[in-house]
């Protein structure tokens, strides 16, 4: 029997799935009131104009997007891209790389850079879906600790000096888990101990178009003068992410060895997602998009604050400027991975604080994404999620 | 400096990239007549069914098409794509995962099962990308020999006894790089050799419906009774390569643990080119178009065939059944890849066959590729290489 004799390979050994993916299948149900994924608004996704985008692309080019392409890209998106890549990093870009979705990008860069026990550090709580990757590469993790705006500087460079890491992974602007932009000021600051103690930065920055109040921060990428910051970026939370385009860029000497890593990974991105994401650069079609997507958005980031004010006293909560979610910290002793059924039995879902943490515990938190919700969802919702905490204060 | 301060990972050591994708770099000239790639004629690329089907299904469906979908496939896809590989493959399939391109099945593969150090056994020669994915695993490359059909049995038993391998990978049908199509009666063995020494055996098959002559043979797989033969298929040869839609499907087991895989590699393949792959299926294009594809192939292998058959005496070359590729033999002495840029000079491109085998050597041997070039430039293309080889006789 196959069961009894296969054997997987190491690098599995602990790997359960990614818990939000878990979590997704046990609310697939119609009436379910989501504040678990990081999904778009349906309002949100382009739906019509991707229809005849598609269709022109395909009419006007076809031969050229159903043909093998090139590993390095598409020709004509990675000319909009660039473009729109430096003007939103704040920098020239001497290498850029289309992936298949900016998830792809962190195993690019893990192929490339991490050795089974190589060091990353990384904030504490992060993205659960990296994280997984990185442990994937066999990596060792090891959080830096914040504060309530984001990275300290001196506890990173304290563990830059104690663990010789490989990689820093940060996500600067309306952080997930947490929703926390970390402050100009400690950008250049990360930029210059990169490049002084050898540590390549993931600046992953899905999230940066969607700011609703106060104004742009430059990129940690834009102080970069030795080339040790790889910037990943997603056309998911703008765009679609189910066309999976998102992209890299930075050192040519990272990005080649990325580009050679994904030569055996899919050998290239699907040219017509390329293609439809182009002609969305070229229409200039982001420049309505966005705001609109925005004005939604910041209304309904609004309304599960104003929920969350309703809130049993002991209840903190994050006050993001962007973004897509919101971090609750309950009182200690609360655990919201047990109440979570009792949650999902109200049709109501969320994901449990703990599993975006690299060493568990911190099991009084939870994330709560605002952005596939109504406005009248929001209400109803928290509603419910304010009785069933209450029940456990 | 990055440059002196940066080192890669341990995997990258040795790998230059794909030789096939710098030759193609080499040769991107607008009047180069290639038999390098693998590339599907421009006129087999359907581009006006594709650009009507993405317009409808974006139309009709977009706002689930442009949202995060389920690692484990675009839902209308998983079913179409299940009638449609059972009947291909011959039995039942209890796991199907869609890939970005059969190149993911093949890392999907060696992510589940490959330690650094494990042997994969291969034919030699094979497909190079995919010895690139497995070396990138830090795999070890066994070659087992072949007569002038496939695999020899009798070795391939030998081979698993003396090196307790991890996975045999094989393309039985026109292989690639030499045309060769294993014999039905060599097929139920192979199975039944991997269930009896725990190997795990990856039957690659992308260009089973391009057959010219002769019958359909079994699949490894449909002799398979425990599980170890994971099918890989491919849409490339018959849709189109540059949307990146392909499959694997074999044992619950270890498809789950791909599909765990995936969720790090691209979490899943774009909604939108799965949802294109579904309507050719549900439409039956496939029925009109492979005979149509397959009727312009088979006069371009059957011109290249007339060509070699003018190559002076000692040249040996297959006679394939189906597929894309010839495979040469010259004299021993004669090296493809000293004479490759003679033959590019004269604008003529072709694969050296050395790089195909595991081992290195073989540099008498070379790869022809017939479906991407007019009978114009077979005869054109051909003469000039008849013209290159002789002054090396």
């Amino acid at each position: 029997m196959l069961t009894d004799q296969i054997s997987f390979a190491d690098r599995f050994d602990g790997i359960t799935g990614s818990a939000i993916r878990e979590i997704f299948k046990m609310i697939a149900k119609p009436d379910m009131i989501s504040f678990a994924g990081g999904n778009p608004s349906p309002s949100a996704l382009p739906d019509l104009a991707a229809s005849r985008i598609a269709q022109e692309v395909l009419q006007e080019n076809g031969k050229q997007i159903l043909q093998y392409g090139a590993t390095e890209g598409y020709p004509p998106f990675l000319q909009s891209l660039k473009t729109y890549a430096e003007d939103k990093v704040g920098c020239p870009l001497p290498a850029i790389l289309p992936v298949t979705g900016s998830t792809q990008a962190m195993d690019l860069l893990c192929k490339a850079l991490i050795n089974p026990g190589d060091v990353i550090l990384v904030e504490d709580p992060s993205f659960l879906g990296n994280l997984q990757c990185m442990r994937l590469y066999q990596a060792k993790l090891v959080p830096v600790p914040s504060d309530e705006n984001g990275l300290l500087l001196d506890a990173l460079e304290d563990a830059m000096k104690q663990y010789h890491p490989k990689m820093l992974y940060v996500i600067p602007n309306f952080q997930n888990p947490t929703g926390k932009t970390l402050p100009a000021d400690r950008r250049g600051p990360i930029a210059k101990l990169a490049a002084q103690y050898g540590v390549v930065v993931a600046e992953d920055d899905p999230y940066r178009d969607l700011r609703y109040t106060g104004r742009h921060l430059p990129s940690i990428k834009s102080f970069d003068t030795e080339g040790w910051v790889v910037y990943l970026g997603s056309f998911s939370k703008v765009i679609s992410p189910g066309m999976r385009v998102g992209y890299m860029a930075g050192d040519p000497l990272i990005i080649r060895k990325c580009t050679l890593g994904k030569q055996s990974s899919d050998l290239h991105t699907a040219n017509l997602t390329q293609a439809i994401v182009d002609r969305f650069l070229r229409e200039k079609l982001l420049d309505t998009h966005i705001p609109a997507i925005c004005a939604d958005y910041a209304r309904q980031l609004q309304a599960m604050l104003d929920e969350l004010s309703l809130f049993p006293e002991g209840t903190k909560y994050t006050r993001p400027e962007g973004g897509l979610f919101i971090w609750v910290e309950l009182p200690e002793g609360i655990d919201t991975k047990d109440l979570l059924p009792k949650a999902v039995e109200r049709h109501v879902a969320y994901v449990p604080g703990t599993h975006f943490y690299a060493m568990g515990g911190h099991e009084n938190t939870l994330r709560l994404n605002f952005s596939n919700s109504s406005l009248e969802q929001i209400h109803v919702g928290m509603e419910v999620l304010r009785d069933v905490f209450r029940n456990a204060w």
